[in-house]
């Protein structure tokens, strides 16, 4: 494939500055494309072109296939980098791109397909015999023969509804006594609510840890691994303070972790970068729970201790080339913390607080890294994830990444908008984290609202965060309107980015 | 000794900024001194305390050492932090503050009187058989004797007047032929020039490079050295552009010069930061130049590549502590390049260009730091130094931090004032400096003014340049009729930092 002269960044924020940085220091020219909203926004200011796309609605801009494929025409656009969230994991957008003679800067749409479609990908990965969470592989109504696969697979064990999802019709039995009548009551629950009685079991993993592997593959066969990302610390399912390396992997598990997630790669001719993320329970077993087929949000921890540029390799690889890394070039070099900078009050429940940022000032110095895409006077829209930024640090060692973020957390100037600053700072000073014995339930067992220090608002703030906070919670009713009719939901779509 | 729980940086500007950010990160409180000029600066900002010690003149305020010493008492201080330039490298003031009791985030000062004084630098360094630049040890103005010691030199050789300096009073000499009429001339020139007809011969180094070593000495009498800083690129015989590792170097090379300035540092029991010099010829023999009993400015470069964080490792050794690190564990990560952000103008002659940040936005992303004094608003003060900022960028490998830089470099908006970043950027693309074969000579035969796009100003900034330019040769007339004197001159003293 010929050298990417100009990428399109079918994104916005943070993670559309992000690509472009690395792409203007290969040389590349750069496109953004907007919303009506977007119209002020940095990563236009920061594209050498900029088209809009449409008003501010997802559905109606960032999601148009058909206006961003027009876009690309019209400016001699070679390649198209997706970020994440959006159209980053939609196989039909990658197949449509390369029909158009556009170079997709990720996976194929193959890989995505795969990997995107939870049975499709266990299937794959049990092939290369990657550890998956023991338990039924169909769901089944036979309580007998639930009862012998329980007591293969040993306690706890979790009975979930086939049709369920989202923590509905979960049970956890501890005890086998009680096996028989809680699956007798999971089964007819499930009936009732979904009109099927179909469940799956399976082991459940108590105090889990959410870890994963980056992972990057070039068209030639070649997979590497970039070592694991710790990410259990998260409020409402999803991320919020990140690091690598974990503080609780071996050398050994660290390995193994890593040639699973390069098995799981490999399962699916995977190339581009990827994260194959795992459960991993308190003796250190890990167990594959999906590969997310896309850069992800937090890719910079990985980036600041290996020293890879994972946007200028997923470039390289989209035009063909070998990786520029061999397995045994990487080293782990230090460690890296990642706080995400939601504009959320912590306060209440992690509810967005959207508004404008009027005093916006950065953290600066040694070892510390901010990828944003805002700056002072900006409205935090709506429209959109309310992840401000990101705040970065990196050090020789755990202790010293901590302490500096800490320091980083009290420099950060933001006034007009609650964030989630000082709930990242609550848990980066708690014996359970800097013990590195935490896990997935953090929040549940260490936190309450009235651990923050009281928060200072103004009338204006206040009468803003109630207002976003209807917006809000409409916001969610429609959403499952929508979900319970069946259609596809675009906006905050996916639960972890 | 015991921990330092309050620390005073007798500073100001990026450098105070640098310093504070380290402590707090050590959970150290910080007391800030300013001038009246600096009443609204950043690093006044930042500190727990501050304290006015008078005004803009450096020599009533930042070199007040009994303003700086009633300070600590009256706040309680434990120890000073005295940065670079001001009063870092003077013994008094080190042994002013250790007799008070104050802790001296510092060597000794027998240590920086030591190599403080060319001469007893190097009697001492002699010892350890560290290389100097071959030549007489003593001023002579016996011809015959001079033209042997020259013959056994080799050529070319420098003449230099004994009681010159700043380039006066110096011939070099390529023709043994030459040598007797040149030497007749420069005997008679230094009499008739300072009433001491005594001159100094020695090697000339043609193509010269400036690599010092970065050290590290503990209380206890280790001393491990951080590897090479290069930093040829100079203007004004200045540094302007630093890079780590240099690219010139062999790892034979590279750990000879690392033993060497080992050696320096405890030929003078050296302990604290410390920073080894050598001149490097065309076929890398190196001879000791001097030694700078400080952190440097370039320090960032250093850090970059090996992790240690240089300033929490002072405050280490100043505590009693043992070095954190032995040399096995350090290694080089990477490349790192600095460029100083000065306010000077590059199309006229790097004059000093005075006034106010009207738009002040650092470039942002992976690999970047920016270590600074300066916001938005501000204005540059005429009284010190005028370097608002030192860019740093790092990454996997020598091309890609400088491509980086050439980024971080176009996305650095200074609107105001001229600065040394087209400068910068002419360089960092320039054939002699890609290609790693450049020495100090760089700007005499690589760069003119018209080299630069034409600059853009408005009637605003021309009349404050104009006032600047004739503020700086007010401020060097006066200068140099007070270095005709004899007296000290304080501001803008040292030619290196």
């Amino acid at each position: 494939m010929p050298d990417i002269k100009k990428i399109l960044v079918a994104n916005r924020g943070e993670i559309a500055l992000r690509v472009m940085r690395s792409a203007r220091e290969l040389g590349i020219k750069t496109v953004a494309i907007f919303s009506e909203a977007d119209r002020n926004a940095l990563h236009v200011r920061y594209a050498d072109e900029a088209v809009c796309v449409g008003p501010p609605a997802s559905a109606d801009s960032y999601l148009r296939i058909d206006k961003i494929i027009k876009t690309c025409k019209d400016l001699q656009v070679d390649a198209i980098h997706p970020g994440y969230g959006f159209l980053s994991e939609n196989a039909d957008f990658a197949r449509e791109v390369e029909k158009e003679g556009i170079i997709f800067i990720g996976p194929s749409a193959e890989s995505i397909e795969v990997m995107g479609d939870k049975l499709s990908a266990k299937s794959a990965v049990l092939k290369r015999d990657v550890p998956l969470v023991p338990g039924l592989d169909k769901a089944i109504t036979d309580v007998a023969f639930a009862k012998k696969k329980a007591d293969e697979i040993g306690y706890p064990i979790l009975i979930k509804a086939s049709a369920g999802g989202g923590g509905k019709g979960m049970r956890i039995v501890e005890d086998p006594a009680d096996f028989e009548s809680q699956m007798d009551r999971a089964v007819s629950e499930a009936k009732n609510a979904f009109g099927n009685g179909a469940v799956f079991i399976e082991k459940f993993v108590t105090s889990p840890r959410h870890i994963e592997i980056q992972v990057l593959g070039d068209q030639h066969g070649n997979v590497i691994h970039l070592f694991e990302r710790e990410c259990s610390i998260q409020r409402r399912h999803q991320k919020v303070i990140e690091e690598a390396p974990s503080s609780c992997l071996t050398p050994e598990i660290r390995e193994k972790m890593g040639q699973a997630a390069i098995d799981v790669a490999k399962s699916c001719n995977y190339y581009g970068a990827g994260t194959v993320e795992f459960i991993v329970d308190e003796k250190l077993n890990f167990y594959f729970l999906e590969m997310n087929t896309r850069l992800q949000v937090e890719h910079p921890v990985s980036e600041q201790i290996t020293g890879v540029d994972l946007v200028k390799e997923q470039i390289r690889i989209a035009e063909g080339k070998a990786l520029s890394y061999k397995q045994e070039d990487l080293s782990i070099k230090g460690h890296s913390v990642e706080v995400r900078v939601y504009a959320e009050d912590p306060q209440n429940n992690f509810l967005p607080d959207i508004g404008r940022l009027k005093v916006y000032k950065r953290p600066q110095g040694t070892g510390i890294r901010v990828d944003d895409g805002f700056e002072q006077g900006m409205e935090i829209p709506i429209h959109y994830d309310p992840m401000i930024a990101k705040l970065i640090t990196y050090a020789d060692n755990r202790e010293e990444a901590i302490s500096r973020m800490i320091r980083a957390i009290d420099e950060y100037e933001i006034v007009g908008i609650q964030t989630t600053l000082s709930f990242c700072k609550y848990v980066l000073q708690h014996d359970a984290f800097t013990s590195g014995d935490f896990d997935t339930k953090f929040i549940e067992k260490h936190f309450q609202a009235s651990d923050l220090d009281e928060k200072v608002t103004d009338i204006e703030t206040e009468i803003a965060s109630a207002l976003a906070v209807k917006l809000w919670s409409e916001r969610q009713k429609k959403r499952t309107a929508q979900e319970a009719n069946g259609e596809k939901v675009s906006l905050w779509k996916k639960n972890r980015l």
